[in-house]
């Protein structure tokens, strides 16, 4: 057997760098970029700060060099080498609650990926908030160590008051106009992020401004603790193995959450544990014990406060602003548990309008990140592709994505995303999670389904009334000639098939005056309070009718009519009507009849 | 800024354990057995054994206790620890040679999950060759430090002669009859690997047995030295810092494979180097020469030992005997090289027969091993689906699987397979990689493409046939009619428009004996060598003629007809001719006409 080696997470990185998304030129330039902004919008939230972020990205000779520079908070200096310069080590891998960055891998990963492609160490310059002047630092990492290496440090002045800027050479390739491209990422990034400002130069020079369209921080996610109900065994384990609680009653009330003196005494008594025992001298078979009474209790959801979802409106709203659909609806779901770690789901769907596409387009975001690649291996994903959206009004074909002019967007949020790999692109499928998404799209889904009904049935009606309206006249017609009878007036019946409100005018002479003879009938189905008018010109006799002065004089009736009431409105005039047809107002012109 | 802090890479895979393949029961059962399996595989070839392994699942309350033994070499009492307890600690990581495992993650990533879900500890047991006893040892490891701790451990006696024997209790799921299971797992690793035993006992008892196929070692895989086509920077600066080499010259001879006196000197020049120059002091301009220089010499390809093919003969005979299809055809590449690492691929196709499906079948492996999740994420499906199938005869929908009747197998092999996670399921899409799968492809392709081709041609022929044979008899006969004749013998006429070799019999009676005439004509293309057989009863008399003897006796004459050419063949006969149409042999029946 060849030698047994220890292998360093840096190393097993540079190795296996498209583990971390560096597959292809390309997307290595999304990737470097993703980290550094992702960082910088943490950063900034934690800071409450809102956020304001300059990317550029420019040639040099083969290469590009990335920069990224934000107004957060700044770095303290003895601790930037390490969270540039090191792999597996962050501040928000042992923290519970949502962020973007988790793994503690992904700006160091960068640092790797640039000086494994073009050997140049990453510059970052930092200025914490208060501090005089910024620190500047050249950093390298050690692979076989997995520790940085500073080649070299120093102060500077620097004009922004506060934040961070990273700098990286790297191999990469720059590609527009795509789905997967820097420009996207961005764009998809200030799409759910309405509270930051996004600058980006790309290599032409060319500057896109991403907009601040809300300057309210979104609600800060708070760390909490644990929930009971998922967790695993060995987790429990290590957690009565490093608790300083010294009672397993004090163990359950202080390490997690949503326990209380109530619920610590239920799981105490449904486990036979007096609370009194050490927690540190639990054994194996006491650990299971306790894991069954923890599922076997009613607890609350984990509050709420540790995530911080988009929210319905803002998901429609972005939707809207970005596609003009004709319909749009979102759902943000109650926060859920797996394997102890809370998360919720959101969903919006865009219909119509503007959008026009062969499949559905499907956009997929964690933690508020934008996941761009591996669609096809997302769990997000397959659960649209389970879903049998014939359901809710769309074409498809068995276990793909649908067909038709739709945008359907899914939202996971939660403490500790499961991603497939750590090039954070795909989630993997978590039981729990794709059970809420099912749910979260299938709400969405039947309010599709009745839009698409009411839009068919209103469309229906549009038919049904042309085809009376030309075949009604003729048979009226025939009818008439056989019985050797005047023509009928056919508007009128065709209103109370269809039922409309309608309006005829008849007008006769008597001795030099006109008497106008208005009747009308309403057809609806609800009782229908409107106004109608007619404008003349000369003099006007009317009965209860209002009636404006001046040359041209305007009679207004104000008339309530329940369903299939009919009313007689009169006048007389010396003169003309003006206008060709009575005017009815405080009634949708599409249920009004006659020859309007 | 809350606290930066070191996270353990068993911490890490504590929290992300989907990303090493454990996202649910079902799955996580699997993945369980395929680490233990691959590693066990990896031993035996290692050691130059055959592989014989057992393996066993079985239910303990609500848990599955999972058993995989092997007759492999057995491991060092003093390595079994840190082997199974430590992630990120292996001998293959830093070899280049194609092996299952290469990622020192695997099997101790199992030990981590059965702690973790049920919290029992690891059980290996272990007999090196030539020991007397073997060494049992209990492991679990402490996450916070990913150091092996050990719970118990002793000697004992051990049936097998050498081997090593590993028994994890984790929360699982089995399921059976289907794509995703421990059986298909197993079923398509004894595919590829014809030389193990495998035995599989299941949670029900029921025994299967994979058999050895072949009792053939595949050709071991050698360690060889990077290849300079494609190497990282950054990767070429460790080198040279690490190299035991005095002279760059000399570096580049002894720490590359394809680099002789020649190819130095050419490298050096290019790059404008003497050759003496100190290998440790070289800068990165230095180091960004070299690489310039290395892209620009042509290089042999990594030598092929490095890695372990399949090979054709062996893809297709397991396609064959797993799908009895109606055509088969498999192609090997050649070696290439991506960042460094050297690859093969190998694809297969089945078509028909028994096949029956609706879009093709896509089997996917990696060094042998099978692929049996994230298929929509992975590079190889991505390929597949990018090809145009209707050129080599089969349906598709744009960019998706294929539809038809058939199996498409495709195999990377690798000193460094890039999987897109630590669970090795899928492979991230390098260029490299996928430009060679698709040029395989397209080879099967186009054989499939001939096949269906030729077919389609035959059964157009058929078709034609079947006409003329129901028309042309019709018509002749009319015309026979209508010229008073009598009806002509169309079949021959039929023969003479199809290209047939067609055989007629003629009897005439002449003082008590029959005369028998076979004219045979050959319509073919081609000249014919063929054997004429006719089995009487009763005495014959034939001229140029073998006549066997006996009661029944058989008349047979070596016949070679040109194209266009007849001949007449004649015998006398007291008795009756026994076998309804005269025999042919040495010609394919479908060619064959005459009332047969």
């Amino acid at each position: 057997m060849s030698e047994l080696k220890e292998i360093s997470i840096a190393e097993f990185f540079e190795k296996n760098k498209h583990i971390l998304g560096y597959t292809n030129p390309a997307r290595a330039l999304i990737t470097v970029v993703k980290e550094a902004v992702d960082n910088s919008l943490d950063a900034c939230e934690e800071a409450g700060i809102l956020p304001d972020i300059f990317v550029r990205i420019s040639k040099v000779g083969e290469n590009f060099r990335v920069v990224v520079e934000d107004n957060g908070p700044g770095i303290r200096k003895d601790l930037v080498a390490r969270a540039f310069g090191k792999l597996l080590y962050g501040s928000r891998f042992h923290e519970i609650r949502q962020s973007r960055g988790q793994q503690g891998i992904g700006i160091s990963a960068a640092v790797l990926y640039a000086q494994l492609t073009t050997g140049k160490p990453a510059v970052i310059v930092t200025k914490p908030i208060g501090a005089e002047k910024a620190y500047r630092v050249h950093i390298y990492i050690d692979t076989k160590r997995n520790e940085p290496i500073v080649e070299s440090e120093g102060e500077e002045d620097w004009y922004l008051p506060h934040g961070t800027r990273v700098e990286f050479e790297i191999l990469g390739s720059y590609v527009k106009d795509r789905k997967q491209s820097v420009f996207e990422y961005l764009k998809e990034t200030s799409v759910v992020n309405p509270h930051a400002k996004i600058t980006f130069v790309d290599p032409d020079g060319s500057i896109y401004e991403f907009k601040r369209s809300s300057n309210e921080m979104p609600k800060q996610a708070k760390a909490i603790k644990p929930h009971p109900h998922g967790i695993e065994l060995g987790k429990l384990m290590n957690m009565l193995k490093f608790t300083n609680a010294t009672t397993l009653r004090k163990f359950l009330k202080e390490e997690f959450v949503r326990v209380g003196d109530k619920i610590a005494e239920e799981i105490l008594s449904k486990a036979q544990f007096s609370g009194e025992e050490d927690p540190k001298k639990l054994g194996r078979e006491d650990v299971v014990k306790l894991i069954e009474a923890f599922k076997s209790v009613d607890l609350l959801p984990p509050p709420i406060d540790c995530l911080s979802p988009i929210g319905e409106e803002l998901l429609m709203r972005s939707l809207i602003s970005e596609y003009s659909p004709e319909f749009v609806y979102a759902v943000t779901r109650k926060p859920k548990v797996y394997s102890g770690h809370p998360f919720l789901v959101e969903t919006a769907i865009a219909y119509g309008g503007e959008i026009k596409t062969d499949k559905v387009i499907l956009l997929r975001f964690a933690n508020k990140i934008p996941l761009l690649y591996q669609q096809g291996g997302c769990a997000l994903t397959k659960v649209v592709e389970g879903i049998n959206w014939k359901n809710y009004g769309l074409e498809q074909t068995k276990d793909e994505l649908p067909y038709g002019n739709a945008v359907i967007l899914i939202h996971l949020a939660s403490t500790n995303i499961p991603y497939t790999s750590e090039s954070k692109e795909a989630i993997s499928p978590i039981p729990e999670i794709m059970d809420e998404i099912r749910l979260a799209l299938q709400d969405v889904g039947r309010k599709l389904k009745e839009y698409l009904d009411r839009k068919g049935r209103q469309e229906a009606k549009k038919k049904k009334e042309e085809v009376i309206a030309k075949i009604l006249p003729l048979i009226a017609k025939k009818v008439c000639e056989v019985l050797e009878k005047d023509p009928v007036e056919v508007d009128r019946i065709i209103a109370r098939i269809m039922g409309y409100l309608h309006v005829e005018r008849h007008i006769s002479e008597r001795d030099g005056m006109k008497e106008v003879k208005l009747i009308v009938s309403n057809f609806t189905k609800a009782k229908r309070e409107i106004k109608v008018l007619e404008t003349c010109s000369g003099e006007v006799e009317a009965e209860n009718a209002k009636i404006s002065g001046g040359k041209y004089p305007t009679i207004s009736w104000e008339v309530s009519l329940n369903p299939n009431e009919e009313v007689e409105l009169k006048y007389l005039l010396r003169g003309e009507v003006l206008n060709k047809n009575p005017i009815v107002e405080g009634l949708d012109r599409a249920l009004l009849s006659g020859q309007f």
